[in-house]
């Protein structure tokens, strides 16, 4: 398989009181679509991942909505949902839409706008991604959950605290070079442990943040993409899997699945091994989940991924970097919107154009996790 | 295009109190699997439409939800939402993914529980399919949109308060004949006209009602087919169109534009035109939406869907028998299955298997609509 990425656009992640839902969506769509060089007319049909509209927002029917704001009635226009995995799995399906022959041009985006309700209904609305009947009515919220997994970690690997702190340095320290970021400043160690207590042992600095934000790519069958570029990007693998929806059913807490398998999907799919990916933006909602992350896509070996966090395997200059856009830590994580926001970053730095953030690879991965691992999505991205 | 359909499934529609949203799905996947003559094993993806669990039931992540108490992890598990369109737009992702080489069978349901929570909740749901913005925020609800679009159309085409009703008698006589609906009884033009005003001039038996219900297919390509069954039914068109999601930004309130632009999408992809369906079931979410339908996709001209349905044009006996089912109206509406199950019924006719409801037909049509037609999603199959 191969379908080609002909435009990315992305808004500032973060706090966007002074704009809606809708606007930011048109946003980030009209950024990709100029990016892309394709007129309105050339665009064919519109996939949409979002969490939660219904809840955030009060607003269901997002595909209609969408559509409607970016002018671009009447073409087929579809919303697709998988808690945080709603941005990969939007991808999964544009791709699917192209290779169906169905259509040609697909505008693809994610968008979350999170901060336009109270806090409390927010966190609410997260944990309808749990088991409302086993997890979320007896009180279970996803710091808890992933609290759970790191507390086994540890026990289990001898994982440290410390090498869960180290995850959310490095991707504040990469945060730092990417302007659509929520949170652009370095913190240390010592920060991350002093930080408030959410669920032990995670710290208010292990967990992502609440994030208003959207982003888009405009993506082609490879035959239609020469019309418009010598030198696209390529889709070259995909992969989806799903696993128990509660924790308490899974054979061990430590293990994602739903990653494992999705990732062997996506390596078959691209015809390469874990081994030949050179950079990754992962699923770390929690540190702990870009440890599992590292793990269950095969970069490192199960029980070794804080030691290689702390290795600096995984930094910037490290043998597979990982999270250069900042992470759903430090970039934000507007949850619909987070698995488009990866496949920004990949395609930014496939093209050499990640400014002070980039690396050099060739072959990228995206990983998008839907709650505690009900759902992994994995892309593969190569020039 | 042409992809079979091995098997359908479909629960008793209605109040299902004794049941849970992953029961209801279990039990029409289930009753599909069997139809279909296959294994847990053959199943390579599932997809799920479903306008709004989060609200419902307070449950996203609805994908994995429904693939874990399926006993199907780790298969990729799709959720799609398009309003009360969710069910159709499953349909037309499954065809997508099976068109694009990625899955060869895949299971497609529709699935709502809507009655677990308080009327006044569900009223404030179903109306986040209306744009929050102009629309809901202002305190309209969905019969007062569709009372406007029906006074609309009496004014400019001369069509009667009884001929509206008499959509509604129809619909109850056929859902008399079909086990799984919700209301059996028959009424009378005077039972509607005399039924209690729920937004001028719609009364209550003009509107469909509340449910819980799910419905399942299955569904494989032409090639993976042959296995299993020498006659499947073929879904040979597909059409899906988007138009305003504010009723007051269309250009003529009483044509659904995105019926009409995807009804030639579906006829152009099966190669026929309007005048060779036999046989269709419609969304008359209200009773003027079907006067609307059959005038939107082609079987009479603009205008005379009233007089139409008068002259029993419709009838099961007519020259094109609509919702033999018994309609949203009489068979119940849970949104997001009512996609689905209008294909179960269209399968069944085309199979010879409705028992008091058959027809004689050999290709058939099925219209799903999300909100006032922001979203129009049209299928044909074919014997």
């Amino acid at each position: 398989m191969k379908v080609a990425v002909l435009g990315i656009g992305i808004t500032k992640f973060g706090e966007q009181w002074e704009s809606s839902f809708s606007n930011i969506f048109v946003e980030a769509g009209s950024k990709a679509i100029q990016d892309a060089n394709i007129d309105g007319k050339d665009i064919e049909a519109i996939y949409v991942g979002t969490m939660s509209a219904g809840r955030f927002i009060d607003q269901e029917h997002i595909n209609a909505l969408i559509a409607d704001q970016a002018g671009l009635n009447s073409i087929p226009s579809t919303r697709v949902e998988a808690a945080c995995a709603s941005g990969g799995l939007a991808l999964r399906q544009s791709i699917m839409a192209i290779e169906s022959g169905m259509h040609d041009v697909v505008v693809t985006g994610g968008v979350e706008k999170m901060t336009d309700t109270t806090m409390s209904k927010t966190t609410r609305t997260l944990v309808t991604a749990a088991d409302q009947e086993w997890e979320a009515f007896l009180g279970m919220t996803f710091p808890g959950l992933y609290a759970m997994i790191a507390r086994r970690h540890m026990h289990e690997f001898g994982t440290t605290r410390e090498q869960l702190a180290m995850v959310s340095v490095k991707n504040h320290r990469n945060a730092k070079n990417n302007p659509f970021a929520q949170f652009n400043m370095e913190i240390t160690v010592d920060d991350v442990l002093n930080s408030p207590k959410v669920a032990d042992p995670l710290t208010l600095l292990d967990c992502s943040p609440i994030t208003d934000g959207s982003a888009c790519i405009v993506l082609a069958s490879e035959e239609k993409a020469k019309e418009f570029t010598d030198s696209p990007i390529y889709v070259t693998g995909s992969g989806q899997a799903s696993s128990t929806l509660s924790l308490h059913d899974r054979e061990q807490i430590t293990v994602i699945d739903s990653t494992c398998n999705a990732s062997k999907e996506a390596y078959r799919r691209a015809n390469i091994t874990a081994s030949d990916v050179q950079i990754a933006d992962v699923h770390d909602a929690f540190t702990i989940g870009e440890i599992l992350a590292i793990e269950g896509l095969g970069f490192v070996k199960k029980g070794e991924g804080g030691k290689a966090t702390e290795d600096g395997v995984t930094d910037k200059g490290g043998r597979i970097p990982v999270n250069t856009s900042g992470g759903l830590k430090a970039k934000g994580h507007p949850v619909g919107a987070t698995g488009i926001a990866q496949a920004v970053e990949i395609v930014s730095q496939l093209r050499g154009d990640a400014g002070k953030r980039q690396v050099n690879a060739d072959i990228g991965l995206t990983h998008n996790v839907g709650g505690s691992g009900g759902t992994s999505i994995v892309h593969i991205f190569e020039k």
